[in-house]
């Protein structure tokens, strides 16, 4: 049992990884198409940096939090999530220097850590892609965030995704707001659930996005927030509204859509999609002008989004988005030879025998000339693969078609003799000799002529 | 001070993680060419997963480890290194099912961490890039993951890297040796130093590699494991010498060299470089055949090897070797209206002014204007960025230099009343007016025109 890995923990392996691997390509390459650059942090933290920031009250840090103490009696935590620390650095680099560009923008990728308990798609190591940029509070560079998010999904071939916008305005309007739904909500406290009455207390804004039937009905009378805002708030907000019209971005306004965070100020989004009938929140962000200053770091207006990987990888699949698998192989080498013999299981584990016979040195000579042909394959430039295991023929030619073989050369003791093999091509079955000298010059060459072959 | 990253972490800033990723693609495209497939494991594991296989007496367990217990009370580590977490994944998920295409070839990259003193080139949190092939006992297969190792050093551009070798045999040959090496050592065991007496008490083997003056006098007349292999090791051994001499791979034989860890056999393997007089080890592995067995898993033989991404960067730094940099921007687009206002600091900021001047209006349309604009060159697949901050038009250009635009457009209300602009080549200072209609149909061709200007 302890030798498995830990509950709420996976194992990405070859298949999975790949479109790990696709997803991870194609966020850097519309990342850098607007500038964004990577940022990778440690991945543990001192517990103040995440408490500080996320909130000693929040769920995150009250509960779930994978924190300890080193050998040097230092309280750190695995990070639970991914500002808090792109913030962190921010800061103790000096990025807010005036020699640095701003905005600064940036981007992350990686593992994030909370002990709760794992669901379907809800996992105690999870991974998240997330941009921050700091140093402007322009709307445009909320839209332009929110634009590389769409930009992003739609490229990845997702439909159905749709952006909620709301605004949370300035500190000072959120304030007013807090106390009017305080007021709105009070008389009705008896009827909230219990996790909305706790909330009502600690954070009442997060009572609107209680999932709990009898708090719904509640919230649906509640105040907007959207008639709460003042001149400056209500002027950022038609900024980001006309900047998306423009673009041809659709959104609906949701005003009920909150952040668990206080640090979180005027634009926030988040981009949702229907799965089975519930909502699945894709990607969440906004404004957090705020933050900077928690870590010390001179006033800087922020704006980022983090979305869940294991999420999206999920939904691709619900919507039966093909990801690209790993590319066919150019050249399979299959050996002839050992396989006659059923003296050796492996022919290569000698620990059975006490002489090296006759048969042994020619299966020797074959193994060595294919890792000769499979290695100058691979300096130019082609992905090649051969048989290790001496198996029989029919085992090997199994292998190749698992490989998606483009082509493929039988290496044995008269090849070896002649300088001359045979190239089939695997999907046609026609087949070409060639010298293996060809092949060692330009096998690209000979490998298009192959797989032309049979095309006629 | 608790708000800066722990002792002996790092942050991967912009510049500098372009290296990273320019160095992992790279691996991913070499061990690809090899058929190598990317696994990722938790960062944390059960504490037994490490102590089981890297062993209870070595630093690493007793000293090192970031080990600590779960809110469910789990005794739980972060992971220190890479073999252990990959050999419990191939056996957890039964990846030495026939079904499953044999040798399995993984490679991982990610971060390990050790409770250390933290020096140059030496971080609690450091990077590994490693791989493992199960199921082969093929000397052909330790050849090729050897010659994979020189692919990518030398296709990074690293010179001077020598490649070490080494045979430890069976376990058999191994125990021989152990007690042959303890026979000699032992009427001198007041000479060694004292790390060197405890390891010949714990891991005799281990005070051959020793750094220290005196034992090393003591080791060069220690015997050599060479001249203890059997039948079946001394084969093994000749393959593969014979193989790298086929293959062109100078190497040179070790036979002081040895591995900390019980479960090496037959070869091993260090590629080695000199830093400033000093031998610097950039990469070790080798087989280890008895390891699956650790972990519940049928007999499989394994072969692979990890290397350390600070090393490795520090070594092309050392080396001069030039990594390529971001890619210059296509296109840089100032804003032109803003900065002659002095009324504000930031136009956007409306926190100051009670109503929207008619200058602020014109502001907002050039700044909606040039959002429309980059993000038409992003969705046609172009690098391009914008003036956020409204900051002079000197500001600006140097932004523009800053980031190696190779083309400027300016916009302002002229502009946008003509519906043409001005598209600068950044390096010739040659121009040519376009209409903007023509930009957001082929932006690449216009570039294309711009960055032919002044060729002629």
């Amino acid at each position: 049992m302890k030798l498995q890995k830990p509950k709420g923990t996976q194992d990405i392996l070859p298949g999975e990884s790949r479109k790990w691997q696709f997803v991870e390509a194609r966020a850097r390459e519309i990342f850098g198409r607007y500038r964004f650059e990577e940022i990778r942090t440690p991945h543990f933290e001192h517990y103040e940096v995440i408490s500080r920031s996320v909130g000693d009250t929040t769920d995150i840090v009250s509960k779930e939090m994978y924190d300890f103490y080193d050998k040097g009696d230092r309280h750190i935590t695995l990070r639970p999530e991914g500002t808090a620390p792109v913030v962190r650095s921010y800061v103790e680099n000096k990025l807010f220097a005036p020699e640095v560009q701003k905005p600064v923008k940036l981007f992350y990728m990686g593992s994030m850590f909370r002990y709760e308990r794992p669901q379907a798609g809800r996992l105690r190591e999870f991974h998240q892609i997330g941009v921050e940029a700091f140093g402007s509070s322009n709307p445009a560079t909320d839209v332009e965030v929110i634009a590389m998010a769409a930009d992003f999904f739609r490229e990845l071939g997702l439909t159905g995704i749709r952006l909620h916008l709301n605004s949370l305005g300035t500190p000072q309007v959120r304030a007013t707001y807090r106390q009017a739904l305080i007021d709105y909500l009070l008389p009705h406290k008896e009827s909230l659930s219990a996790d909305s009455q706790r909330r009502l207390e600690e954070n009442p804004l997060r009572v609107l996005d209680s999932k709990e039937k009898a708090d719904q009905a509640l919230v649906e009378g509640a105040p907007s927030i959207l008639d709460y805002l003042d001149e400056e708030s209500q002027a950022h907000l038609d900024q980001v509204r006309s900047l998306l019209d423009a673009l041809g971005i659709d959104y609906v306004m949701d005003p009920r859509m909150v952040r668990g965070l206080d640090y979180y100020n005027h634009t926030i989004f988040e981009f949702i999609t229907e799965v089975k009938g519930a909502d699945l929140t894709v990607c969440a962000g906004g404004r957090y002008d705020g933050l900077v200053t928690y870590f010390g770091g001179p006033e800087t207006p922020g704006f980022g989004f983090g979305l869940g990987v294991e999420r999206l990888l999920l939904l691709l699949d619900k919507q039966g988005v093909e990801l690209p698998g790993l590319p066919a192989l150019d050249v399979y080498v299959a050996t002839l030879g050992a396989e006659k013999s059923n003296k050796l299981k492996n022919p290569y584990d000698f620990s059975d025998t006490d002489d090296l016979s006759d048969s042994t040195s020619k299966e020797v000579k074959v193994n060595q000339a294919a890792t000769l042909l499979v290695q100058s394959l691979r300096r130019q430039g082609l992905t090649a693969e051969r048989e290790y295991l001496n198996r029989k023929l029919k085992a090997q030619f199994k292998a190749a078609d698992q490989f998606q073989a483009k082509t493929l050369i039988t290496l044995g003791e008269s090849e070896l003799e002649s300088g001359r093999v045979t190239v089939k091509n695997n999907a046609t079955r026609a087949q070409m000799e060639v010298a293996l000298s060809d092949l060692e010059q330009d096998a690209a060459a000979v490998v298009a002529r192959v797989l032309a072959l049979g095309d006629d």
